[in-house]
């Protein structure tokens, strides 16, 4: 087993788990309507402190508290748009990291240029489907709104591009997950095809990445984040008939989520 | 058994659920904070793409992409109504059909207002109950906030005459449903009381309406959507002990809804 | 058994609980996105009649129609200030009680300062954490975030004092919860631990608060409504393994809650 396969071992990954449960980190959430509740629910779970507090004038004095910033474009409007952007860049400033959520980047101008303008901001991550990879990336995408027509596989080149591009550690999200610095690319499998039938999972996965971002360097967050989701998901949707329970399945798993679970229900392969 | 039942027996409406799970319409939703997040449940449990997109700087390009549009005024406040009229106006103009759910119609001028200018731009479908019902043909309604004191039974003739007014296929839903163009009156029998018990059921419905919308014509998508969420409700009450496990239950229900169940679970009269 | 202690007697509090449910009172919720689904479902459990309701143009309207007011400061912005304070200022007018939830009261200067002018307006109860009363006092406070640090007993002091500067009833809860208007102190026992780890638990706490408070004086109206929920939480918390579950299982123990099960699990002292 290489070195770079046992940074990303199971025990690794979880030790990350444990950084979060252990350090609680205080998140700020700048996201969308739908995602809130179910975002500080995972967050919770997952040992972190969530905060939901949009308000630009609230930004300065929360960026000096909190550890990491998620921001999410998912019911984006103006007004927003300049809170998103003061967070980031005071976030930024004080050398926390924060990750970018761009849902729908390609659906409409306002998301193409919220996105770029976001991006500019330097997130430490970002975290999205195929299809708002392959538009952030100036490719044509098969963007359905807010989801995805495209499978993750084919948003890789792009994400790498992307990475190199801006510097940030690059989420594409699908049934195989990958993340990529630009360098590294490293393959997720677990999951379970029910998390995208329920809305805001993704979102909420962002969130949690958000967490692991503010205890570990973001190449490492990032898979430690989409590893322990993974687990997580693949032991919620077994517990249950269909979608509807997914939310309150998936927060009790991560709850309670342990290093042989992770073990059994993810799989990491570095590229 | 007469054409027009023919029209709507189970196997027509459940071919109408089916043209919503095999093509997917994407479908844009203005609706308020409480309902959102079960709204885009609902919606994906009936295999539509739900989008919760509501600046009016989106309009235009959004209505572009949906095949429909559902506007909920519920959490309503002066910075949305724009952009609800202009989304409206737009469906309208590309001959795409739009929902309306005038949520609390009667309690407040803002609302009274803002649903009349709504009305203005010929939703294809209203969804209510019957104090918004009444509230909105400038009839007494009892209204008690946002919840509805009178049975839909009691606004049947307001929805008539409202609907020929309109030119809008008017559902009045409660005990029983009904749903009038002016000429027809469709009663829809199923449900369980525990769904009035649970916040946004009605919202969510609205939202569902939308998805049929995008595959039928008015009169016969309101009265599918609306037998299928009765026959789902019935589904979903039935497996739980309270309320607060009906959400879950009842996207459940929604998900593996067949024939056989909708048949068993709700009666549609034609009269 | 003194006088004092009949008055809290679990006949006593489940009378008020029984009001509740006779009354339906119409309560308007000026609230935070992530709070707004789940407290309204509290309420529909409780019997009351929610209306999340936050246009500055509606609260004339609406505070002539509703019979209490709840306002919760979460994920507060400057547009939703006027209303609040708007709101609140009619019901002070009207004679009707409002209950005001400073949450995060010591994060942000925001926050501080929309708190003070809120408490200006003489909310009829104050309900919040340990953190964000010591915050009020300006007593130093252990906040993290929206989450409190400090245990509720360290702030029975500062909420003593705050109440008689104020003239509100104030709420401090935690594992166990204290009631006080300055001469009186009730401490309430129940609950469970799986609570704080679910989000807007004590939001939707404030909620049920401002139904008890349309139906009773203040400092009885919040130890009746802090012990049904603490007595409805332990219940809840029984039934489940984990967090994800205690918002449905909350919601049904609301709905069925009887006398015998508020004596069992909940207890009331007064000091």
């Amino acid at each position: 087993m290489a070195d770079a396969d046992l940074a990303f071992s199971p025990r690794a990954r979880f030790a990350l788990y444990g950084a979060v449960r252990a350090k609680a980190p205080l998140v700020q959430n700048i996201t969308n309507f739908v995602a809130m509740t179910f975002s500080a629910n995972v967050l919770l779970a997952a040992g972190a402190s969530p905060a939901m507090v949009h308000a630009e004038e609230e930004a300065e004095d929360f960026s000096a508290i909190a550890s990491a910033l998620v921001v999410n474009i998912g019911t984006l409007s103006p007004p927003w748009i300049g809170a998103m952007k003061r967070a980031a860049a005071l976030y930024r400033a004080r050398g926390k990291p924060w990750v970018l959520d761009p849902v729908g980047a390609g659906a409409t101008r306002l998301r193409r240029e919220t996105s770029q303008s976001l991006l500019d901001l330097k997130p430490a991550i970002v975290r999205a489907n195929a299809g708002e990879i392959l538009a952030l990336a100036g490719t044509l995408g098969g963007a359905k709104g807010v989801d995805s027509l495209a499978g993750s596989r084919s948003a890789v080149a792009a994400a790498q591009s992307l990475s190199r591009q801006t510097g940030a550690v690059i989420a594409v999200t699908g049934e195989v997950d990958y993340v990529t610095d630009g360098a590294r690319l490293a393959a997720i499998h677990g999951g379970h095809a029910m998390m995208a039938r329920s809305t805001a999972t993704g979102c909420a996965l962002s969130a949690l990445t958000g967490a692991f971002a503010a205890v570990a360097k973001p190449f490492e967050a990032a898979v430690a984040a989409l590893s322990v989701y993974a687990a997580a998901g693949a032991i919620a949707a077994s517990h249950i008939r269909g979608p509807g329970h997914l939310p309150a399945s998936l927060i009790d798993a991560l709850d309670v989520l342990d290093e042989p679970q992770l073990a059994a229900h993810s799989r990491v392969e570095i590229e």
